[in-house]
C-alpha cells in the first residue's frame, strides 16, 4: 500500500504564488545571476527556528547575501569532530571553509523559547534526559546560564532575558573552539558578532565583547 | 587582554533599520502579539543554509506562521536519541511535541553546495572522514542516492538534480523513524511534504510520495 | 517678513529612509538606467486621489511601468482646447502623443468620496455652484448618473456603486472624444479599460464595453 | 455594432494578483477597516504623473496616509472659481475643505518631462499654443522659469534642475491663493512644504521658504 500524498497546504502555494509574482518577478535576474554564478555570502547567520525571526526579514537581506543557520535557540555546540552527524558544525565549516564568509552573527531573541524550556527544567530540577533530544540540546548552555541565573535575581522575565544574553556569549567562545575559524580570526579575515532581537519592539541589541554589555543600536524611533 | 569588538557590517544595520521603518512599523501589532500570546506556527520548514533560498520570502510568510530549521542540504538524521548534540532532531521534537505542527516541509532546491560537495566525493571516491564535519554530515544520503547515480547516467545537472530529490525522499523516510512523529502522522495530525525550488527560474516541484515523482506546481506564466 | 518653514512631517521623513532602504537599494540600478534612459511607460492610468488606492501598490508596478494621473473620482472631461488649465488633459495628451502608451486604463473604486459628495447634492438638490471646483468638477458625471440612479432603486450603496461603474463608462466616452486619442485606438495601437477596485475585500472588476458589465477578474480565493 | 473588448493588459492582471496575495492579504484587516471608516489622510500630496515617482513608493506610505493628485509637473493653477473644470483645484478643496489635511507637499522630481517640453518651447520660441493641452498647462510656470532661465546660464541640466525647483516655489504661491487654504495655514492649521526627489540617486530635497533654498535630507548613505 502506497504512503497517501497530501496536497501541500494552501497558505504555502498561495504564499509562493505571491513572492513568484511580485519579488521573484522583479528580482529574476538576480536570481539567475546567482544560479549561474553561485553563491558567494559574506556573512553567516547563525539563528533561532523561531516563527517570528526570519533573519532575511528583519535584516531585509538580499537573496545570496547570508547563509543561514537555523536551530533551537541559536546554539553552537563546541568542536567535536567524531563520527556523530553534526548539523550545526557542519554549515559552520561549509561557511568558514568552503565560502570563506567575513563575518559569523550569532543572532538571539527575546521569548525564545528554547531558553524558557531550559529554565523551566532548571527550576524544576529535570535533568537533560527528559524528553529525547530538546533538553539534550539546551544542556550545552547550562554553564553560562547558571552564571546568570545566580547574578540576575528571582524575576522570570529577567532571567530568561539573563539566559538569552548568556547563550549567545557562549556561542562565541564555542566558536572560538573550531580551530581553523579561531585561526582565521586571528588572521583577520573574520568577525564574530553576537545580536538580540526583541520581539515585542522590534529593538535590537548588539553585544560589545570587551565589556559583555548588549547596548541598542543607535536608530531614529518609530512615529 | 580583551577580545577586540568590531561594529556590526554595515550591510546588517542598514537592512536592519530599513525593515524597522517600512515591514516592522507597518507590522507592529502583529509583532507584539506574537510576542505577548507566544508563537502557534502550523509548519515545520525544514530548508537548506543556502543564502539564494530563504523560506519565509520565497513562501511569503508571515511572522508567526512557520519554524524554520535550517542545515547544509535540508537533511534530516535518523532518529538517534543518544547523549549527542542532535540540532536538527531537537528542532523536530520541539515542533512536533511541543508546538503540534499539523505540517512538516523538506524543502531542497537546485544547485545545493552541500549535495554538490557529496557528488564531488563520491565521483573521486574521497570518504567521509574528509574535512570534520560537511562530508559525514553530507554521508548521511549516501543510500538513497547511490540510487540515484546509477539511475541517472553521466550528465552532471541531471545528476546534481537526481540527487537533490532522492535526499528529500531519504529525510522524508528518515522522519518517520521519529516514534512520536509517525505515531501523529498516522493519527491524521499531522502531514509530510517534499518540496524543490529552483533558483534559476523560480519554479517549485512537488513530491507526489505515492509516485516518488516531483511535479510542478501550477502557475501562470510570469510576462 | 520671511514665510516661516516647517520640518517635513516625521512620518514622509521615516517613510522615504524605509524606502530608500530597502526597496531604492535593492532596485536603484533599474533606477538609475531610468533617469538615463527616461521613461517609457506603456499605459495611462486614470486614478482617484483617494488615499486607499494607490495604482503602483494596487498593480505592484515597477517604477517606469505606468504614467499616473490621479483627480478627484478618476474622471476624464471632455476634450476642450481652450485657453483654459487643463491637467487631466495635458496628461492625457503627455501620454498618448509624446510616449505613445498602449493602453488607458480608467480605474475607479468603492466608496469613492468625490461620488458620494455628488450623490449627496443630487439628493438635496444642492447645484453644481456649492463649493467652489468640487461641485463642479463632479457635475461633469451628471449624465452618466442620471440614469444610474434611475436604474438601480433606493438602496444608498447600490446608488453609489452605480454611480462609481456609470462615471468609469462616461470617462471612456470622454477619452474619445480627444481626437488624436480616436484615431490611435482606430489604429489598433491603444486600447481602453475600465476598472474598478473594491477597498474592503480587494476585488477587483473589469468592465466589458460591449455589454456594458462589469465582472469579477478570476482569481484564486485568498486563505 | 458594439465598441470592441480588450482583455486587460497581462501586467496589470499579474501585478494585481501579486498585490492581493502579498501586501492585502497581510493588510486586508486595515483595508477593511478604512473601507468601514473611511479615509482620514492627514497630507495632500501633489505630485507628477511621471512613471519612475510613485508618492506611495517613494515614501512607503500606508493606505489611508495620504491623498494624492497627480499632473504634469506636479503644478498648482491660481485660485480660478469659473466654470471650468478643474480637477487640480478640486482636489485642493477636497483636501483642504472636507478632509481637513494639515500637510500640503508640493513633490517634484528630477528629469521632469513636462518641464523640459516648457524648456525646449523656451528655446525654440515656441508659444503656448502648440499642441492643444500641454504648453497651456506648462505655461503657468512661465513667471518663475523665466527667472530660472536668467540666473542659471546655459547648462540644459543646471536649467532643467532650476526650473523644476522654480516651479515647486511657483505652486506654493499659487497654492496660497486659495483664500480657505491660506487662512487654515494663518491659523496654524495647515502646512506648506516642496520636495524633490532625484530618480537617479534616490535623494531628497527639502525646500527651506525663508531662504528660498533645497538642502537634501540629512540621511545616512547607502552600502
Amino acid at each position: 500500500m502506497s504512503t497517501p500524498t497530501h496536497p501541500i497546504p494552501a497558505r504555502l502555494a498561495e504564499g509562493y504564488r505571491g513572492f513568484r509574482h511580485t519579488r521573484f518577478r522583479r528580482e529574476r535576474d538576480h536570481y539567475a545571476r546567482l544560479a549561474e554564478a553561485g553563491q558567494q555570502p559574506t556573512t553567516l547567520m547563525i539563528a533561532c527556528v523561531d516563527s517570528r525571526v526570519a533573519p532575511e526579514v528583519v535584516f531585509d537581506a538580499d537573496p545570496g547575501e547570508m547563509l543561514v543557520v537555523r536551530n533551537v535557540a541559536n546554539l553552537v555546540p563546541p568542536y567535536q569532530p567524531d563520527a556523530g552527524y553534526h548539523g550545526t558544525s557542519a554549515a559552520i565549516e561549509f561557511a568558514v571553509r568552503q565560502l570563506k564568509v567575513r563575518h559569523i552573527v550569532v543572532c538571539g531573541h527575546a521569548s525564545c523559547g528554547g531558553i524558557n524550556a531550559f529554565r523551566q527544567n532548571a527550576l524544576k530540577g529535570v535533568d537533560a534526559a527528559h524528553g529525547d533530544f530538546v533538553a539534550r540540546w539546551m544542556d550545552m548552555i547550562a554553564p553560562a546560564t547558571r552564571l546568570a541565573l545566580t547574578c540576575e535575581g528571582v524575576d522570570p522575565l529577567q532571567d530568561q532575558n539573563a539566559m538569552e544574553l548568556a547563550a549567545i556569549r557562549q556561542s562565541l567562545v564555542h566558536l572560538r573552539t573550531f580551530p581553523w575559524l579561531a585561526e582565521r580570526e586571528r588572521a583577520g579575515e573574520l568577525a564574530l558578532h553576537g545580536l538580540w532581537f526583541d520581539v515585542a519592539d522590534g529593538s535590537l541589541r548588539v553585544l560589545d565583547e570587551a565589556s559583555g554589555e548588549f547596548s541598542a543600536l543607535d536608530d531614529a524611533p518609530l512615529t
